[in-house]
Order: structure tokens, then sequence, then C-alpha cells
């Protein structure tokens, strides 16, 4: 029998609930409504319109072949109806009808529903310090601030800007006006890394090195305390010093935007999110709920976890607009993958990182490897640097991350290893993972597999590692005479380190390490170093054999020190 | 205790269950022989160093950090004695003994082992015809006949070049022939599509097709019957045409080089390969094999499958090293996971094609995808093809190919899948696959997940689809009337066939299609046609919800047809 559906939220979520559900039952009838104007806009495409990558935000709410998604274009070619401007006041579950006043003429109809879809998406978090509602603040959660940033930044008018937050957006953000308008921009941000909660600490650093050698500023570990400025933002104050800023960016964050639900009585969680099963249904079976306002459960902990991504709300919407239909489609749940562009290299990530591991109770290990995404001898290859996050006693794989160049590379490892998350692989698993191989792509060893064996080898304890952080400490200490540093490779690579430290770099290749035993310490801490980790875990375990156990293989190797900001030469 | 384990064949295999041994049992010994006098060279490398790309055959032998790897090096390095020029003549299994002869002195020699390890590889397939031992024709097995090769066309004597056999190598070289000495290649082939057994007939057309823009001609389906030539090659008769030839290439694939262990009396498959269990153990548990010389499980059939992959070496390799020093390492099986390059694009598949799934039991379907791989309002993109592979009762996931540009985007896409397809995955889970979303990299709604979206409606009926050969022979019969070519596209994308082509080729754009739904005919078979098959999609429920059903969608849409190689403008 035909069913009448209200969808609140025309963003993601909504638009693909919406379409679905009316390919399933075309005799049906839809609406849906939002309090904006402009509605089934690529909110992640942001960054791109700001940087002008993007010239016309039109773009973002185009179709693939280039139909603007308006109302009409949800009446015509999708048999939606669409209300924009109009604002979901109240939900009567008992009458099952909404309330919605035309935010124009404020003006109040009431709308029947047979099943009902919450899509009301998320709020970003403000600072509430001094200042914080001065001209010249924005966030870039919707188009219109968006678009307000663009005409600031394309009129010449902004020198410097601050971002407010280390997060995905805070980044792109950063890059978008830095790159294309040259603006001076810094980064302030209350944790200590970048992409706190995502990637390790290393790999943040190294991230965070990248975009200061585009000319980036970052402060971590600072609090905002104050927006200052009389008419508009001039500046901003943290608890360490104050820095010029025509423009403000708040990328703190968003908050799940569930107050409409709460209201009308649906289950709320702690975090504040409209509880869903896996059928994305709500407290009340006839309401739907998904996207930014919404939990899921992450598959590596089985606990509830908050993924505000507009990949998920597509593949939620989805899943909605089928089971509004009578269907029965599950959303499992989530690992959390994910992937940034920053200038010339990526980031990505899938499950948990080292920190998230023992935040969840797991007793955490995790293993460092750099080399080259292609088969050596081909000529295009970049060094790729994964990590791998694994359960101590069981060796199940809890996450991965990495940093490489800006192909897709990366991404073809973390999803190789993301979509089998849910399936519980161990580090053999890693090992012995099936990524196609041909020398253009890959390695006969891939650098995936390679992590893998390196994870197995310390797990096994015969690969002790350290990391570039460790390694920067103690040659800052070096003067203390408590370490060795000991080069592994090549003369020819040693040598510029040898003929700049005499008294601190000692150079033994791995394949002369036998024979020249006895100048290796006995009484010192080792450090191994190498190009990558690979011949200083040779080394190691050829010192192990002659009773030399106090030995640090640099993972990574002189590679990961220099793309971790240390560049000693 | 310390054993003594022998080695036979040092190129992928060898060399690394050596090093993986002696770095698990540093006391014990080993002595790897190889009957050439280059070992542990990266086979794959060899079309790169026929292009040019590769410059020196040695950078094929060295290491990453650029050592050469030869006997020296694996003495002084990795501490395993190399002999070269050393064939193994006969296995004494009572008495745990190689036989073996110095091809130069011929003089024999019996080195005891503990254990033994096989890596006898692979023996190229020739063709038994008359003229197949004329100077002028190669194999691409090994580095001499690559060096061979190379002096000839860099000395400028070859003019025109035939490859027999479409495979991977077949295609490789064909390129590598081509593109930088310009040399008039074909490429012959036996059966009736390029990458027979990989890909489907579509995708295979779509490879041919781009190889053809390129300058390589192709005749499918014909066979070698004669390689003419008095003191060396200079032509190949098929049984359709001659085709001059100065240089012939013969990639029609390897068999398993396992004569060694059956003469010893191990157990060997009816294909020839070596008998091994998940621990690469062969019939006798003191001896190992793995790489070229034996088959494994395939993980999507069960059964036993051939995979001459220098990657499936280099991963056995280590399990067998793990397992040489008491370890319980297990190399389960594999997927088939490929990737190739081609010129411009990339071609890779996991699993089983619609053909091999059928050849195996399964009752089988197809759906297939073209979508852009990036955000579509990201400035870099390209439109990818994907087809995936269902058992259709239980809608699990069998294989999946897919053709793209040659960024890794389509190494990203098929890895996801590679690596879940032993746990069983279904349609749904491709459609909620967790691909890394950001626009540099991905969509929202991610080509992947589509397939999975558009699987699912094909398996439930709802998208009914048609193929680019299909659609071309419709077209080319479109006099007969029996087919209404309708193109849902907007106006600006159908002017031009509809100017070319008014008595054939009707617009009517998808939002307008419910209101001029009596322009369409109830009595034609209806071909719908968009510019990948997403609104074509959308007008085929309108059209059944209004009674139509003789309706096909145009699968991968204009943008297919065109990559198949048919240009209707």
């Amino acid at each position: 029998m035909p069913q009448h559906v209200v969808i609140i939220g025309a963003v993601a979520l909504g638009p693909k609930a919406a379409c679905r559900f009316k390919r399933l039952e075309p005799d049906s009838t839809v609406t849906m409504i939002d309090q904006e104007k402009m509605i089934s806009y690529g909110g992640c495409g942001i960054p791109y319109f700001l940087s002008g990558d993007v010239s016309d935000p039109a773009q973002l709410r185009a179709t693939s072949f280039n139909m603007l998604r308006d109302e009409k274009f949800f009446d015509k070619a999708k048999y939606v109806r669409v209300m924009t401007g109009a604002k979901a006041v109240s939900i009567d579950r008992k009458h099952q009808s909404v309330l919605v006043r035309n935010l124009e003429t404020q003006e109040e109809e009431t709308l029947h529903y047979d099943k009902l879809v919450i899509a009301t998406g998320s709020i970003p978090n403000l600072l509430s310090v001094p200042g914080s509602d001065l001209p010249g603040i924005f966030t870039v959660s919707n188009m219109e601030d968006a678009i307000h940033i663009r005409e600031q930044v394309a009129g010449g008018k902004v020198g410097n800007a601050v971002v407010i937050g280390a997060g995905a957006i805070g980044l792109e953000v950063a890059e978008a006006l830095a790159d294309l308008w040259g603006i001076e921009t810094s980064v302030v941000e209350i944790r200590d890394q970048v992409l706190p909660g995502i990637v390790s600490p290393i790999m943040a650093r190294m991230a965070q090195h990248h975009m200061e050698e585009n000319g980036i500023s970052f402060h971590l570990s600072e609090q905002v305390q104050e927006i200052t400025g009389r008419d508009r933002v001039t500046g901003v104050r943290t608890d360490r010093r104050s820095i010029d800023a025509d423009l403000v960016i708040m990328a703190a964050g968003v908050k799940p935007n569930s107050a409409l639900a709460a209201s009308a009585g649906l289950e709320i969680s702690p975090r504040g999110t409209i509880v869903v099963n896996e059928k994305m249904q709500t407290s009340d079976p006839l309401i739907y709920a998904g996207g930014d306002c919404v939990e899921v459960q992450n598959l590596v902990t089985g606990r509830p976890a908050y993924y505000p991504l507009g990949s998920m709300a597509n593949r939620q919407g989805r899943v909605i607009g089928t089971n509004l239909a009578g269907g029965d489609a599950r959303f499992e749940g989530a690992v959390g993958s994910f992937i940034i562009k920053l200038f010339d290299i990526s980031v990505a990530s899938a499950g948990l990182s080292i920190a998230s591991a023992e935040q969840e109770g797991f007793q955490a290990a995790s293993g460092f490897m750099a080399q080259l995404d292609h088969a050596h001898f081909y000529p295009e290859k970049d060094i790729m640097y994964l990590e791998l996050v694994v359960d101590k006693k069981s060796g199940r794989v809890l996450g991965i991350q990495g940093l490489g160049n800006r192909t897709e590379g990366m991404m073809a490892r973390v999803s190789a290893v993301a979509t089998t998350l849910k399936y519980r692989p161990t580090v053999a698993d890693i090992s012995n993972m099936e990524v196609p191989y041909s020398p253009p792509f890959s390695s006969a060893m891939d650098v995936l597999n390679a992590l893998g064996n390196t994870m197995e080898n310390i797990l096994a304890g015969k690969n002790r590692v350290m990391d570039a952080d460790q390694f920067a400490e103690w040659w800052e200490n070096r003067e203390d005479g408590k370490t060795f540093f000991l080069d592994c490779r090549g003369w020819g690579n040693a040598e510029p380190f040898v003929k700049k430290f005499p008294d601190h770099w000692k150079s033994i290749p791995q394949d002369e390490l036998l024979d020249r035993i006895h100048e290796v310490p006995g009484d010192k801490r080792i450090v191994l170093i190498c190009n990558t980790g690979v011949r200083s875990y040779e080394a190691q375990i050829l010192l192990d054999h002659v009773g030399i156990r106090d030995t640090y293989n640099l993972q990574g190797g002189m590679a990961a020190v220099k793309k971790w900001g240390l560049d000693l030469l």
C-alpha cells in the first residue's frame, strides 16, 4: 500500500534515502524538508571550494552529469517533493505528524507521515571564549559560510588566518587558505598533535612537518582564550601567544544535532546521538535516523562510535531507503576508514590507533614500516610509511595507518586492511595479504606484507625497535655518551654523517659487521640505523647472536627521521 | 640444534626462504644452488627492462638500497652460501642428499641436507610448430633472454615483432616493444580475448581497444601454424594470415618445473605441480616447495589453483623460512589478485571471472558499474569501470575486476575486495564496504559501493541490463526496426546523436520522461541510454511503473560503449 514518508534534512542522507525509497516504491510519496535554501550538497567539498579547486558552489550541488540538485530536480527527476526554508518544529509521534514552519512566512503546517526519517546532521562546536561572536569568525559547516569565507579571501581582504582545530577539516582548510590564496595561516590545537585520535604521534608529526614545509604554522597544546578585535576579528590569543588574524575558522569538531529527536522522546545516547539499531530504526520503529546525528557500532571494539562522515551518511541513507520500503537492509557498523590529502602527501587510517586501542582496554602494540610503494626497480616510486596496531596477546589486528605521496597508493593499502577488520584478521593475515602485484603498483613483497612481517618479529621480541621521536631525544643528548649510533648502510650513505659528526656517528656496513664486530662497544645502548630499518634489523640479529643485546632498531630508518622533521645534514 | 638447509633455485622463493631462515636460526647453515649465473632477480621487471624504463639489468638484481644480490652479497650480508652454474641432478631422499653438477666443469658433488627446499620455478610453454627453433624467437622467462631481446631492439634491428599470447606478460612485452622502440607489434592469441581467464570479454575488449589506439595490432582466435624464416625468423603464419616479424616473443604461459621433484618420488598433481600442504611441505616432510612449481588452494573455490607470480613466491618463501626453523607458518591459499598497467590504463582483478565461475559450477551473475573514481566535483577524476561476479542464489561475491586510469585507484578498489574474498562476503558487504573517503580519492558513495548497489538491483530483477557488445550488435542491426534507442540524458548530450541518427536515436531526458511517456513505443524493445547507466536505470523504473517492461539498461552507458571501441559520432 502506498505510504507517505517525511524526511527531515536534505543534505546527504536525506536525499539518498528519499531517492532509494522512491525507486523501490514509485507509488509512495516523499516530502523532504530542510531549513536551509541550499540542499543536497557535498559538504566534504567545502575545503576544495575554499581553495578554488572547485570554482563554483553550484558544482558541489550538481549531479555527476551537471544537473543542479535543487527542488525542481528532486521533483522532476526523483519524484520527491522538497520544502526548503522549512524548519521541523516538533514531532507528534502519537499522531504521526511533523509540525513544519516556513522560515520566511512563519506559517506553520502539519505533515502526516507513515514513516519518518531524521537526518538533522551535526552542529559545529563553537568555542565559548570572549570575542567568539565577532564578525570574521566562521565554521565550515554549510555552504553559506563557505561562500562568505571565499568572498573574503578572494577579495584580497585576508592577510592572515587562524584555524582553530587540527582535525581533518582544520588541516584541509589551512591548506586551502595557504596554498592558493597565499594567506599566512596558523593552526591552533588544544591537544599535542595534529589529527588527534586518528593517527599516532609519529605519523602526526610527519604530516605536520610536511605542512610546515608548505608554510603553515602550528601551535599545539595551546588553548584559545580570546578572540580579539573590536568591530571584527583581528587576532587570536592563546595561553601562550597572540596571533594576528583577519579571519578565524572554527574547526573544533561537530556534535550531533539531536534536539528535535530528543524532544520527541526518542532514545538518545550519552554522547547525544539518536540511538538506532542495525536497520537504522530509532526507538520508535516508524522513525529512522542516520548520518551525523547517530552513532553506529565500531566493528573493532563492538562499542558505539561517532563517525560524522558524508560517506557514512550516503550508505546509511540507502539502507534506510530500502527499509522504508519494507526491506531488510542492515548497516552493521564501521571501522572509521579515513584519508586526507595534505599538499603533496596523503594520510590514511582505519580502526584504532595505539592510543585509542589502549583507551579501549586493549594491550596494544604497534609496528612501523617504511618501504617503497612500487617495485624498487620501477622508475616511479616513493617511500610509504605504514603503522600497524595489534592486540599483543592474540595478534589480532586493531588498526592501520599510513602516510605516503598523494597518489591512491596509500588508499590501496589502508583499504585492503580496513575492509577485513570486521573479520578480525591477525598479523599473519597482513603478512600474506594479497594486494595485486605488478611493478608499477606494488612490490613482490609489498610494503603491507612487510608491515605484517615486521609486526610479527616485534611481537616475537626479535625486532626491538625505537621511533624517530626517541631517536631525536637520544641524539639531542648524544654528548652524554650513553648511546652508540651505528650506521649499517653502505659507506656512501654513511659518509656525510661520519664527516659531520665524527665523534658520534659510526659507520659499519651491515655486510661488514661480522668481521668488524670488535668495533661495537658492549657497554652502551646501540642505536642501529639504516635507510628504512631493514639492514639495521639484520644487524640487530647478528649482534644478538654475539651477545650484544642492548640494541634499538630505528624503525623507518633515516627516511622516517627526515620525514619526521629532523634533518641531521 | 643447528641444521643444514639446501635450497634448489635462487630467483625469488629460494632467497626469501634462505634469508628468513638464517635470521631465525643464525647458527644453522644454508647452501642455495642455481643453474643460472644470475640469481635473485625481479623477473616481473623484465618487461620494464625491455621497454627501457629499467635501464640496467643489474637494477633487477639489486636490493632497494642498490646492492647487487650476487653470491658475495648473500655470503656477506645474509650468511648464505650460493653456488651458481650448479644444477641439481637428483635428490636422494633416503640419504638426505642432493647430487649437484657444476655446469662449467661437469664435476659432481653431493650435498647433505637436514631440510631441502625445491624452488625450481616454471618453464615457458613453447609452441611446437615448424620454425619454432629459429633464431630471433625468445621467451621472457629469464634475464639472459631479456638482455638478448633488448640488444636487438636497441640496435635498431627490429622493425616489426609478433608476440604470441595475449596474457599479462604478452601484453606487457607488446607495450614495451611498441611504446619506447616504435616497433610495429602484433599480438596473436588463440583464444577470443586478451587476458583470457582473467577478465570478462567486455573488460578485455576495452583493454584491447586502448592498446590498439596505442598502435598494437591484435589477431584473436588465431592459431600460429608456422614461424617462417631461413637463417632467422622473418614472420609468423597463422590459420588466417601471415605477419612479418624480425622478432617473435613466445608468451604462451608457463608450466611448473617439477621434473626433479617427480624423479625423487614426491607427489605431483595432475597439473604437474609439486603437491604441498599449508606449511608448504611436500609429501616428504623434510622437503619444502613453493613458488611457480606448486599450486595452492584457491580461497574462493576451495580447489587447487596455479598462480605463477613473484608475489606468491616471496610470501611462500617466508612461510618456508619460518617453518624450516621449526615455526608453524601457513600459506592458506590465494584469490589470484592481479593488476597490469597497459599504456595509460590499469586492469585489475581478483577471484573468479564469470566464465571461470561458471566453469567451477557456480550459478553466476555479474554486474557492471561505471562511475568517477573521485568526487565528481573534484577537478582530477576519471571514469572507472568495475565488474562484480556473484553467486546468484546466495549473493556471495566470487570476484571483481576493473579498468581505470593508471593511478593506484583501481588497485585500491580491487584490493579492498580481494582481501575479503576468503571471508565470503556478500553483495551487501560491497554496498557497505568502507574504503576511505575524501574528495581527492573517492566518492561519498564510492564506485565500489555503487557496484554493490547495482548488483543488488540486478539480482532483485529491478535493473535489467545489457552490455556494450549487445548494444553494438543491436545498433548494427538498427534498420530492422526492432529496437528503440532512448537517450535519457540532457539534450546537450543527446543532440549530436539525434542529429546524426534522426531515425534511430530518440532523446527524452529522464526528468521529462514522465511527461513525455506517450513518445515511448509499447511494441519495441527499448534500449535505455545515458552516460554511465544511472539515469537510464531511473528511466527503466519509471517505464516499469507504467507497464513498459521490454527495456534494457545499457550498463556503463555511453562511457563504456566508447571505451569498448564503438564511437558513434
